[in-house]
């Protein structure tokens, strides 16, 4: 029977499920050209106000994978595992689980984002590494992971087609936020990468995109539905991200904050130890991706061997030749030119932090970009002197400022302080990991 | 403050309500084409779901309005005066009460639509008739108004393009079906042709769009409110559709019908007694047409006056000006080559007509179109011997199919059949007008 993409979108809006056979053909049809850009932003619109059910989420799924190609590592000796982070302020997780999760033998075939809006992205952190290339062909990629064990790269336009179609015409048309196109636009790619199972970093709070912990659940039940259709293991973690993760946001910031939780060293004079969050998420996270991968018999012995790589600097090394091998120069890393401390106000607690402003503040730097086409200062960013609970006195520096250009400072520190509240009674203590789910 | 079409759809989306500078500046970008289809038709769906406010859908009519070129006739001695229906099967009335409200001094510019489903449209029963041109330029038109009292034409491109592009839009993304956009859409035209009041027939039953009374209510509710915030006078009825109208559906036999009530002669062997609910609710319609235009004190003496008009042959009179000067021959309205007699199966009282179904027969018989580029054949159509509530004996004939290709028949004639029930108590009477709302 032929189908009529006007009846389709009746049969959305009218709040009726969708077969296979309708998605399959309105999705190749859109990318194909037959089905036109108006009915697709109609039928989007649709969708925002009818949802999906997860037979539908999972299908469109499967008809963005087959828009382009797939890659398949079921050959390799271990399970491919990768992790996707819905993005918060400060999270630089990948840059340690990646080689910790390669060096136990988990191949890890990770295709990044860039950073948009007040959270950063994997690639731009790569990037502020002189000589790192993100951008291979995809059977280079391949290749890397087969035969190094892991390789980060950006979207290609090979891997799922129609989801970068559909996402730039989401943009233009208000249908983003709506939860089964973010599900099935997240799935496609790790499903298209050729990940056998995977990790979540589900985030909630000030810095993410997700404010509350209930719109987090609900994607985290959104995107464990696709993964189950499909076979896929998956351990979600929902975290929090009431304060920035770490001490540094900024692209070159963070990848020094990462060497120095790989190398166990110091950065800017700090030491592994100011980093505990970033290294305690990156080492669960790296943990069930070894668990995953069927290296280890527990999530906790997989937390163990974790742990084992990195204090052995065995992941330290597993970066430095993932740099090597993409073209990264480490002994380059640039610092920035200028810097500008911002100083508490009062006495008192380093209360609550507003991430989005912060990471707003790290845009107003040169960090980041509000428009995909922006460009970004690798070297621009904040470092925080102060984390949530620890007391602070009037005059001491609560933050530092990193830009290459001075006439940044006077917009963004106005913006930090607005960001930062000090008060006098200590704030009740909030946990990094509010769950961890396993389907 | 610049617009952007992208925050114009969220806002719609989230069910805020748009101001008028917001509306112009989607309407007319969409007619320059600086706002694409794409984020029109997302917007399309968000109204579909969000609806709009009263004065949301006054400001779009007016938006639309401007999009073309308006014609004012407010320099006549009267008022002008259109009616619009809302489309039932049979409706023919538009061809009688023109030249009487036209006869009695009433100027009436009437721009009129071609059929589609199962309801017909002014424009092909005019085309019925030989040489009849309805596509007039618009200064024609206007001039014909002014000088001759009446003139109707088709939709031309400068009145309401944006209208004409959106209904385009809304037809290939199931947007069709918002009372909103349904009630600009009728009154914009209305409102660029220049009438300075205006009769509505909003039909309901199984022969309307409207099935039902409420809906037919909302909708009366919506054309008037649009018809207030532009300052013209509205009286609307509310009238059924659970028979045809008349005797006879199909375009020529429709002319002829109405020919009969004009000069109150015969057609076919019928008198125009037998076409008393035509002639009725034209003449109701007309009457009030006389009164909006302040020829008469009340609504009661329109409706004497355009008795008068009817009976002493100037309505007529006034038809027959009206086809000479717009080129039709009315001495050679075309007859069908064959015809097929649809008989009663058995004894009892014509009961219910599923008058959307007769509709789609005379489709089947070449009257109409499903589709807008489907051809009409003039001289198709259906004679009902029996109206609701008349008796028949088995072997009578109930209908009179008419067509030029004897195939039609068979599937035509299932579908009449199927359409028709015969029951054995008489079926209670239903009033043709529901109720007559003035604003």
């Amino acid at each position: 029977m032929p189908f009529f993409p006007a009846e389709i979108i009746k049969k959305k809006r009218e709040g009726r499920a969708l077969d296979a056979a309708e998605i399959d053909f309105l999705i190749a049809g859109y990318v194909s050209g037959s089905v036109p850009d108006y009915q697709m932003s109609a039928w989007l619109m649709a969708v925002f106000f009818r949802g999906m059910t997860e037979l539908e989420t999972s299908d469109l799924t499967s008809a963005m994978v087959r828009s382009g190609r797939s890659l398949d590592f079921s050959g390799l000796p271990a399970p491919a595992v990768d992790k996707h982070s819905t993005g918060g302020v400060g999270d630089k997780t990948s840059l340690i689980l990646a080689p910790i999760a390669a060096a136990a033998g988990v191949p890890v075939p990770m295709i990044a984002g860039r950073g948009l809006g007040h959270t950063g992205g994997t690639l731009d952190k790569l990037e502020a590494i002189p000589g790192f290339d993100v951008r291979l062909p995809l059977s280079e990629f391949a290749s890397a992971v087969r035969t190094r064990g892991v390789c980060i790269i950006g979207q290609t336009d090979e891997i799922c087609p129609a989801d970068k179609r559909l996402y730039a015409l989401r943009d233009v048309t208000a249908t983003i936020e709506s939860l089964p196109l973010i599900c099935a636009s997240i799935m496609s790619k790790k499903l298209a990468e050729g990940a056998d199972a995977l990790v979540l970093d589900v985030k909630h709070g000030s810095g993410a995109f997700m404010k509350t912990r209930e719109s987090a659940e609900r994607l985290t039940d959104g995107l464990m539905s696709i993964a189950r259709a499909h076979g896929k293991r998956v351990v979600a973690y929902l975290t929090t991200v009431e304060e920035p993760l770490g001490r540094f946001v900024g692209n070159s910031l963070e990848v020094g904050e990462c060497l120095a939780v790989l190398r166990q060293g110091t950065y800017r004079g700090r030491a592994a130890r100011d980093f505990a969050d970033t290294q305690e998420l990156s080492l669960r996270l790296a943990g069930d991706m070894i668990w995953l991968a069927r290296l280890t018999p527990t999530s906790e012995s997989g937390y163990r061997e974790a742990e084992r790589l990195l204090l052995s600097g065995q992941a330290a090394e597993k970066f430095e030749e993932i740099c090597t091998a993409q073209g990264g120069r480490l002994a380059e890393l640039p610092t920035a030119r200028l810097t500008h401390d911002v100083l508490a106000a009062s006495d008192g607690y380093v209360g609550a932090f507003d991430c989005e402003k912060l990471g707003l503040a790290a845009i107003a730097l040169g960090a980041g970009r509000l428009k995909t086409t922006d460009a970004v200062d690798p070297t621009a960013g904040i470092e925080f002197h102060a984390k949530r609970g620890e007391p602070v006195r009037a005059g001491e520096k609560i933050c530092t400022l990193f830009a290459s250009d001075g006439g940044r400072f006077q917009q963004a520190s106005a913006m930090v302080e607005g960001a930062l509240t000090i008060s006098l009674q200590m704030p009740p203590a909030i946990d990094l990991i509010t769950s961890r789910r396993v389907g």
